[in-house]
């Protein structure tokens, strides 16, 4: 980012005609956009969200309502465009491409999806780690290759990132447990939708995993392949592969939100260009946000993901780059300002 | 609105292809708004954004950083298409109206802008009331006439409220303190941007204001005449228009929610059509809101008014009417509900 882009957008905001700082976090993250693009009059036309998907072989331990089959089903449902994603892109003017990461079935080669699988499915970290070390690394190198595929062609202004993948609360869970420490009944959401006993069940059999693979949060792609996910390694990897083009990345909830944190833990300048997208009510994500430094945009007690939030606060980042280019200054409009009198 | 609408909404937004409930707050406002709009595929097209304007004579009093004459001169970097509400109601695709209910200047009538002047000013409410109970009631009317007239011609989907007027949060807070009883230490915020120094300043004028003008909390019409303003009558009456025209109402800040609170002191049925478009840093507002029973879709940190919360709040009402009328149920997409099994 660029530094004197950003001291002249946040000159450029105190002196429009309104009370200084009135337009609150809106005002941050335009200078912050400016900085990024290398401009103050951005424009994030060309916007995509990736929505990686991935299975969870800790799905066996029931710990989701849902069957690992509904991934598969819900990529078909995305390639449809019938899926929630689909419908707030679509109202965000963003592109949706699917990304196989890793889900359990085989999917036709000329399924308009970004095929990248590493394997079919995560093992059940409860008893052994996720995946190798190998395939931890190559799922966050396929999420690099899918930004620098898509900054290609068709260009990219804005980056979102979402995801699909039964068990992945679970996973995402267990990352954030590594590194805020913090008890797991504190950090364990209802997913898709867990009771109490569901709750208490998810808790044990993170704790079991983490016992058993016993992570180290000084080695993000240990813990990545150790508890983590083939879609949340290609979500760390679009972060890396975006901000490694100076693209800003807007992330979603609390799935997202883990592969921003594993990509920031491998690269910790890549936390410049996340902008988060919004607070989910997964209590984990909160600790996460925390964990980077970031304020979540929106705050609509959404728990979907696929993008969704992401999304949405896509609007927002268009609204940041229009105050900053459009609102005129008090000198522009002839009237005083209070502040300089 | 229409409860029966409302109840086939909810239903389908508990049966589309994902957790149910996760899209959070967006559910219940998607199913309030095809409740009132009569229909499951509500279309917002048709948005506008009133910005009502009006000077205060408690300004002598020292309580805001801007003299009077900004009010005028910030209607005409309005009519000029210069200032932030103009840009944020262009980013929401919806048309702004400039109202003067009540500015310190004679405007040329071929402005462009909605001449509904009742008096140049309110009087100062430190020394007496700030109008006559008459004017007050004018400046409702003036409000009900102008949604009525944007529903005849172009015709209304969403009406967005704003507010412009130097001293106005003086006498927004004014309403507050008298539905909440709570002391104005509590009560008062910086508006345009005031010190601890003139927080003070502020606190004791409204207090002064009070003690003098006794207004009753049961008599609504007498608040607005002694301690209220011009703009803020013609706010209330856009509410209470576009209520009776079965129109939504977004609401932006502090000024705008003071509007909103009077008319549902004077019509309580006008609260089923409002939405808090955002959460202002003025104190007094989150008091208002609680009052209201409403919570707000954005919490920016921003304190400008204009509209400029109305206008990004759109967009997520917006994205309410899509979500309801494009996601496809499990039923649709062949997908077993976990809530079914």
């Amino acid at each position: 980012p660029d530094q004197e882009i950003k001291s002249a957008a946040l000159k450029r905001l105190a002196n429009q005609a309104r009370p200084r700082g009135s337009l609150g976090r809106l005002e941050p993250a335009a200078a912050r956009l400016a900085s990024i693009c290398g401009r103050l009059d951005v424009k994030l036309d060309r916007k995509t969200i990736v929505t990686c998907a991935g299975d969870h072989g800790v799905v066996e331990e029931g710990v989701s309502l849902f069957p690992s089959e509904v991934t598969a089903q819900m990529v078909y449902n995305f390639v449809q465009g019938g899926a929630s994603i689909n419908v707030l892109a679509a109202h965000a003017g963003a592109r949706v491409r699917v990304a196989d990461l890793g889900v359990s079935h085989d999917f036709d080669p000329g399924l308009d999806i970004l095929h990248k699988k590493i394997r079919k499915g995560t093992a059940n970290m409860a008893t052994g780690p996720a995946m190798t070390r190998e395939e931890a690394a190559a799922s966050v190198e396929a999420g690099i290759g899918i930004a620098n595929q898509l900054a290609d062609s068709p260009g990219l202004d804005l980056l979102g990132t979402g995801d699909m993948g039964i068990g992945n609360t679970t996973a995402s869970s267990a990352i954030i447990a590594v590194y805020s420490g913090l008890p797991l009944k504190e950090l364990v959401g209802p997913g898709t939708g867990l009771d109490e006993q569901g709750l208490d069940l998810k808790a044990r059999v993170i704790k079991r995993a983490l016992d058993l693979n016993r992570p180290d949060p000084a080695d993000p792609m240990g813990v990545l392949a150790r508890v983590g996910g083939l879609e949340i390694g290609g979500l760390a990897g679009l972060v890396i592969g975006a901000a490694a083009r100076q693209i800003p990345v807007v992330c979603d909830g609390l799935i997202s939100t883990a592969g921003a944190l594993i990509a920031c833990e491998l690269c910790p300048a890549a936390g410049q260009y996340i902008f988060a997208g919004h607070r989910s009510r997964e209590t984990g994500h909160e600790y996460m946000l925390r964990h980077l430094g970031l304020t979540p945009l929106l705050d609509l007690e959404m728990r979907l993901g696929e993008g969704t939030g992401a999304a949405l606060a896509m609007h927002i980042l268009d609204a940041c780059t229009r105050i900053l280019a459009d609102i005129k200054t008090f000198e522009e409009v002839g009237i005083e300002n209070a502040h300089e009198g």
